[in-house]
């Protein structure tokens, strides 16, 4: 008879953006008409095309694929193209952090690699998580049996967890720009992530997602810009809000060369070496033409192109911000992020909120509690809709609250 | 500190593929002129450039992707759009299968979800895989720290092993036509493994990778055409070999609804629900281009374009096949497969075969060796090459061996 991994049956029951998804299915049979009118702002999805040259990237690369002479099978290492690693590597360069092309692995987004990443590690570590957090970092680790304990990020700290010396952890997930809070780490808070994680051997899983939304210069875009995260930093990051990539898939994961952990034997392993087994095993690499796209992404000419839609969202993100503050709402986030995240009004629980805003007003935004207990009254509005729908939504806020 | 996961240090130091690149380019950078006139019969990629209809399909999806009114963002479940669901669903009706699209979750291709599918499966299984073998069935569960045993192929089998009802396993890896050995499972023989599976309350995890070189009737297409297989039977396919998609990179599961196990507090547990909800979480759909690629594969016009580079290739195999019989080689496969799993000539082994043919004849394939015990001894060509390299390589073939 086959054993099933009855740690699955320790994960909440439906996936966060499925019961959301549910719900505004359930609300849209019954209620056609008013679910004509939905804004949504709540999955953190873009809207803006791909930039042009991302597309014509991707059609060139198509067309290769149609003869023979140009034609890709299988990638010899499925690590990625050396074309985009080495595109990727540069990127780094141009915000100041040295990765070089060969610390770099192509993969189909940061999700996967979020999920997938766990599996190199063995049983028995202790795995911390801010609290609220995307829900790929607990569930992965439920799923493989793994304890979490909760580094509490609340409106005292601003929504920006930081080390508690008194607790041991071995794996640390960190997100910044966060999500869902949108807050993020300077550089001196990160400095004392990476001091505290190389005083206990701990590996930090960086997820730098948002990085293009960063726009203070104390904000670092990468954690390896910060002396000794290289021994003791994964960094995992995505196109999906760089430049769009949600519907397009790719993403990329850093394990530096000088990232090496003992075995219980007391053996060097380098952790690049691992992941490396584990995608050469477990994954055949990104789709030639996706490739091609994303290194479209890093000429001149794509970050121009993917800087406007940042742009864009950055504008929503301030009009919302700008809501927020006219309302006498908390938030964190909208700065150096497409997230704000706001404190439900009148003491308001967060599913509770979520139904009234999805049954008065027909904007659909994300319940603070789906990402962890001290999300609970809390909200989180994404910046990633068009600048007509944001403002509707914000109009429509300002009539349901000040009534 | 954080502690690895030390099953990994159990797994051959190198992923087969990689070993035999490694080799190839150590002769290469000593034997530069040699290396020009190489033949890659080697690693089971395919040559034939994709279909046009597929090609138009990716290009105009990608522009699909750079109008706002068109752009699509993440998929909502991840399982693959409908659009493309439903053709696989249809495309299995074509050879007497009743898959419905809700049954069917798209992915990047066979080798994630081979790799992957074990996350849903607890510890404690044994795991019963054919020897010979693709490597990642062994791998993936040596990494999970799960106990392997194995079938035997062998000669005297045709390389196509049976179930022994004194063997009790819970998870059975199959792989029809069979990568390496190009062996087939008939109606009846996969009629036993079925019953068994059913009596062992075991789940067979059935690699149809192949499934498009079949040309004999009383070969399956699909597990599913088997009484019973949609109670015992999860299906593994990809559209890398049907439709050269080995770097476009699209494939398909198949988990029936009515593949139900208990729980050990005796619940019956809906496998494609944990699949789902692996994958809900750690894995964001395919590239939308992509999908519309791979829909495209399936219309009339895409399977006429695919089944013509299909009989390229079976022409290939012919050719190779007529090769043995020349030189007195016993073989498997050339028949309902791309591959010819050949008996190394004078008793050499597998690994030995290979060094001669690629230092004496400059042609590379793959030692048997490498996909397990069984393998030794025996040697596996692929018949993916251009016409007039198979014949190059099997002239130069002739000529080593008639020596």
């Amino acid at each position: 008879m086959a054993k099933l991994n009855e740690n699955f049956f320790k994960l909440k029951k439906n996936y966060l953006f499925i019961e959301i998804a549910k719900r505004i299915r359930e609300y849209s049979d019954s209620h056609p008409q008013e679910a004509k009118r939905l804004i949504r702002m709540g999955i953190g999805d873009v809207t803006r095309p791909l930039a042009p040259v991302v597309v014509e990237a991707i059609k060139k690369a198509a067309d290769e694929m149609q003869y023979r002479e140009t034609f890709r099978g299988y990638e010899d290492s499925g690590a990625g193209y050396d074309f985009l690693r080495k595109a990727v590597s540069d990127y780094y360069k141009s915000f100041g952090a040295e990765v070089s092309a060969d610390e770099i692995r192509i993969s189909d987004g940061a999700k996967s690699d979020c999920g997938n990443i766990i599996d190199i590690f063995g049983s028995g570590n202790t795995v911390l998580v801010t609290d609220p957090a995307y829900p790929v970092y607990v569930d992965s680790n439920v799923m493989s049996g793994n304890e979490v304990i909760f580094a509490d990020s609340t409106e005292e700290n601003g929504f920006a967890a930081m080390p508690d010396k008194s607790v041991r952890a071995d794996l640390i997930y960190l997100c910044s720009p966060n999500n869902p809070t949108g807050s993020v780490y300077t550089t001196e808070q990160l400095r004392e992530w990476v001091n505290y994680a190389l005083e206990n051997n701990a590996v930090i899983i960086y997820d730098a997602a948002y990085e293009a939304f960063i726009t203070e210069d104390n904000v670092p875009r990468s954690i390896y810009v910060i002396e000794g995260a290289k021994k003791c930093a994964i960094e995992i990051c995505s196109l999906s809000k760089t430049a769009g990539f949600t519907g397009t898939r790719c993403g990329y994961t850093v394990i530096p060369d000088e990232l090496v952990q003992k075995d219980s034997a007391g053996n060097d392993v380098k952790l690049a070496d691992l992941w490396g087994r584990r995608q050469g095993s477990k994954f055949n690499g990104v789709s030639y033409p996706i490739q091609r796209g994303a290194e479209a992404v890093f000429t001149q000419e794509g970050q121009k192109q993917c800087r406007e839609n940042i742009s864009y969202y950055q504008e929503n993100a301030r009009v919302i911000a700008q809501t927020c503050d006219e309302l006498g709402i908390k938030y964190t986030g909208g700065v150096n992020s497409p997230y704000i995240w706001l404190k439900c009004p009148n003491g308001m629980g967060s599913w509770d909120f979520f139904d009234m805003l999805l049954t008065k007003i027909q904007v659909v935004g994300t319940p603070g509690a789906g990402f962890g207990k001290n999300g609970d009254g809390w909200f989180r509005l994404t910046a990633f809709g068009t600048h007509e729908a944001t403002k509707e939504a914000m109009e429509r806020l300002k009539d349901l609250l000040k009534k």
